[in-house]
């Protein structure tokens, strides 16, 4: 079991090995009023990773603590929209670096309002100058090692709502804080979830839902050429708060811009 | 200026970003009773680094917090060895991970008694399984991204005092706690900072006393063979805390141990 922190009483210990390492995980849901957005995708991601980092966490209590979150905070947001966050981190203690096996994992709870969300219109992408650099052992793991999305979100500027990064192999593999989907011919790609930093609940959302709408779908390496290419009918990022947002212009490239998989995906009202 | 929290009083603002994205940077010193043991070449380094993350400090307010932080905890430990510790993040605020340029540093101060010191004959040392991916822009840098060596760590059983872990193109970087120097025919051998994850203070300072001394220095990419090869005439870890710790045996391979590393660094008693 998990010391619970809820972040509106408590700060966190100073020995947290969250802070100290990066060492820990974390979630952040869309809730409408007291309904909460992809709640079992988040919960099965954050159980997966907990897992691969040998951090232990029960499945059961996390679904218990968010019922719990939820029911402490949607007064607060009337019946709109807000974010939850959930940060599990491997607790105090361990000699440095190395963890004590018997740390008790620390959840803290915190809770923000939903920002604000983007019109069907599409956003202006660029490409970020920091390289992605993935170490497979925690490839797609929403882990609190971040530096590097911190220092690429440091080029959003004006209209950019997003930068898109790319490994040394000069793939593009995804957004600070969104995944890549590009629409090129009759096929869906999106990039493999081995080659990720993070892999988002939304994008796994929505490969669910492309696979099972009967849509061509390949988890492939994105070159630039599929960008901004010809055959390039569309790009989306997708975000499990802001959904799958269209792009209708990257890095000076104008992009054709349809609602065609925010249509197949569904608004969060619709899946709940 | 930042804001000083002192770990034995208070806890850290759930919503700092050294907790949610490892946003930060930390620095251990050994202290003897009030004398803390290499401060200019930390308080040169988490200036340099917070530079290059674009963490606004003073170098004159971390010296005075770090003189503050003696006078406070020494009598604590009489005029034996322990460790203060200084963790420096970004702050709390922003948009995700995106900082707000405007954010105030926090500084958490904490202490801890000194670890066993190792003894002249050596200590044994294997191969991590874990590959060191480091990206440029973060190379050397003591940030709070910390996971690969929290796991890396893991693998420290035994009378394994440290694991060593290789990049992708096989060149061997670092320990997970220490950095390496090997001695071949008349050379001294270290890997670059530019290439490292986290370029320690005492490898600076080995460095300096090598240049000083007139010995043959050779900042290079490791590989196996100059470890466990002929030429190898030893190794040695390097870590502020610990010191200059020589290797006896390295995955198996015995390997000659002697003091002249220690010697020609001197003891912290000597070099304060």
């Amino acid at each position: 079991m998990f010391q619970l922190v809820w972040s509106d009483e408590d700060g966190v210990p100073a020995g947290d090995r969250g802070l100290a390492y990066g060492d820990g995980l974390f979630e952040t849901l869309l809730v409408t009023g007291d309904r909460p957005y992809l709640l079992s995708y988040h919960l099965d991601r954050i159980s997966r990773d907990a897992g691969r980092l040998a951090i232990p966490v029960a499945r059961s209590e996390l679904d218990r603590v968010c019922s719990q979150a939820v029911a402490r905070y949607s007064s607060l947001y009337d019946s709109g929209n807000w974010v939850l966050k959930l940060t599990l981190t491997r607790g105090s203690g361990g000699r440095g670096y190395r963890p004590d096996p018997r740390a008790q994992p620390n959840l803290i709870i915190s809770h923000s309002a939903a920002p604000a969300m983007t019109g069907p219109g599409g956003v202006v992408v660029d490409f970020s100058r920091i390289t992605l650099t993935v170490n497979p052992l925690f490839a797609g793991i929403k882990s609190l090692n971040r530096l590097e999305q911190v220092m690429a979100a440091r080029e959003l500027r004006g209209e950019i709502f997003e930068v898109l990064m790319s490994n040394r192999d000069g793939h593009v593999l995804e957004g600070t804080r969104t995944n890549v989907f590009v629409r090129s011919g009759d096929v869906w790609i999106t990039p493999p979830s081995a080659t990720l930093a993070v892999a988002g609940v939304m994008r796994r959302h929505v490969l669910d839902r492309l696979h099972s709408a009967g849509h061509q779908v390949r988890e492939a390496a994105l070159q630039l050429e599929d960008l901004v290419g010809d055959r390039c009918q569309g790009v989306w990022l997708t975000n499990s708060v802001l959904g799958v947002v269209p792009v209708r212009n990257l890095a000076g490239h104008d992009l054709p811009v349809d609602q065609r998989l925010a249509t197949i995906v569904g608004s969060p009202a619709i899946l709940d």
